[in-house]
């Protein structure tokens, strides 16, 4: 049997719709995992640096096991649809000057992956990522060491288990008479705006985190919250939930350390910045994102 | 201008519905802050090692800032409605044997607390935890100190910023010729009996964790998935997030290390069983918990 994943929510949204098996009944069981590793069938899935490695028809690239390499220094992915397993080497050569997020062209590379070996690539660039940044323990500091197929390290000395971070993070657009409210990161180039965004904290809902940031940022209240969706963000690892938000007024009071500009837009904008129109209001966020999803959705398509 | 952030949605949710403001501009600007250390008005909240300490009122205990502390050592939870600055001690006097997660006596005194209060508590909790599990780097096993006001720590050596986790769990109702799905974990009494639930992985929606949990744990797929609501949950810090999922069919394969038992159950069964009826054929999961709400929701309560 089969994990049928795809999702009928997902609509093209970047990252979505994995057609793997995670299998995690392996993940905890030495003697099932040592099998799936001596499956001549496996595969390694191959990354340069944190970046995919895409061959013509948008698969990541693989190879076989390498003779001599170790189990322990790989995550078991999951099995693939046709049951042959996917580790990858949790050990990275990161790049010099790898930027930790945002990279510029790994957003040009994504477009042209298949859309389930960008969720592939998602999940698989988190999990190295996560095992680059946490090899001592944050509870003593000492050495840490895979554990579970990768999916989880265990402190040697203290023994405390660590898990892989996914970080929610709230997305949205505040509606106000038939407008959006988008606007234009401190850190964005001119022109080009986006959804408003942040990190849901401890001791928030989906819906306060949502009301916080909009007040935070632009000063405006907010009353009734809906979500739409969600997406895996590998940039390091987010888990994007977007959502809708019914403004209570519209006057704008902006934290300018976070927000360069923001301004409300209606749908013949929204559709004029999406069409890029020469003589749009403004650059609309790129399809990789799930903000684009989010003013496309707004539209009704 | 206060933050008013108590949600529409929030339908009696233990641990939502916090009237703080969490002026999170102050934790970046070190002046503004001294400032709110200074207020003669602040107050410190209380914690019993990292249980709750209300008064007869359901208030949480709070004392002044004593003479001699250090804002270094204290996290800055935010302004109340009447201005009053909140902090709390970041160092915690953990108690011999505390349990790290589910600690029984917590269940009991939390139903006693004024539900904003409750919610105070939870992020208190979950900030005060994290800080005392993280007392080191992840990227290289150095101290790292509080910094942004207890809002992230930073280590002395490499200067990676760590920031206070909030794990992502979905929780779930499937749903099945109008009976839903309920399961005790190996760990749950006899008789008690929750919604199915589990970590969002990376590279992964909310609803493809979902439909994972489900295929995992009970061996059903599920077609669509719905948003219901969310709460925190402070042991330590997850996101729960409600949803229910519409099973494609009903025959059940469970993972016994993780479910006991499961059930198909119909309204009235649910009904029978939140009235705590003798003959109920189940007993319910407690109030403070979010999967009894996703009950009383599915019963249209």
């Amino acid at each position: 049997m089969m994990n049928r994943n795809v999702a009928p929510e997902a609509r093209g949204i970047t990252f979505t719709g994995s057609t793997l098996d995670r299998a995690d009944q392996l993940r905890v069981h030495p003697e099932r995992l040592s099998v799936a590793w001596a499956d001549t069938r496996a595969r390694v899935v191959r990354l340069d640096g944190l970046d995919p490695l895409p061959d013509d028809e948008g698969m990541l690239a693989t190879g076989p096991i390498e003779p001599g390499a170790r189990l322990a220094d790989h995550a078991l992915l999951g099995l693939q649809e046709d049951g042959v397993p996917l580790f990858i080497a949790l050990h990275v050569e990161k790049k010099p000057h790898e930027p930790p997020v945002f990279p510029p062209k790994v957003w040009q590379i994504v477009p042209h992956l298949r859309p389930d070996q960008a969720a592939l690539y998602a999940g698989a660039r988190s999990l190295v990522d996560w095992h680059d940044r946490h090899q001592f323990c944050a509870c003593c500091g000492s050495p840490t060491h895979p554990v579970k197929a990768g999916w989880s390290r265990q402190c040697g000395t203290c023994g405390a288990e660590h898990f892989p971070r996914t970080d929610p993070v709230v997305i949205m657009l505040a509606e106000y008479e038939d407008k959006v409210l988008i606007a234009r990161g401190a850190r964005f180039p001119p022109g080009r705006f986006s959804a408003l965004a942040g990190f849901v904290e401890p001791g928030e809902t989906i819906e306060e985190a949502v009301r916080r940031e909009l007040w935070e940022e632009t000063g405006i209240r907010t009353g009734r919250v809906d979500y739409l969706f969600s997406q895996p963000w590998p940039f390091p690892s987010q888990l994007m939930i977007a959502c809708t938000a019914q403004a209570l007024d519209c006057a704008l009071t902006l934290d300018l350390e976070e927000v360069a500009e923001a301004m409300w837009v209606s749908r013949e904008e929204v559709r004029a910045a999406l069409a890029e129109a020469p003589d749009a209001r403004f650059q609309p966020p790129t399809p990789v994102a799930v903000a684009h999803h989010m003013l496309r959705h707004w539209l009704g398509e």
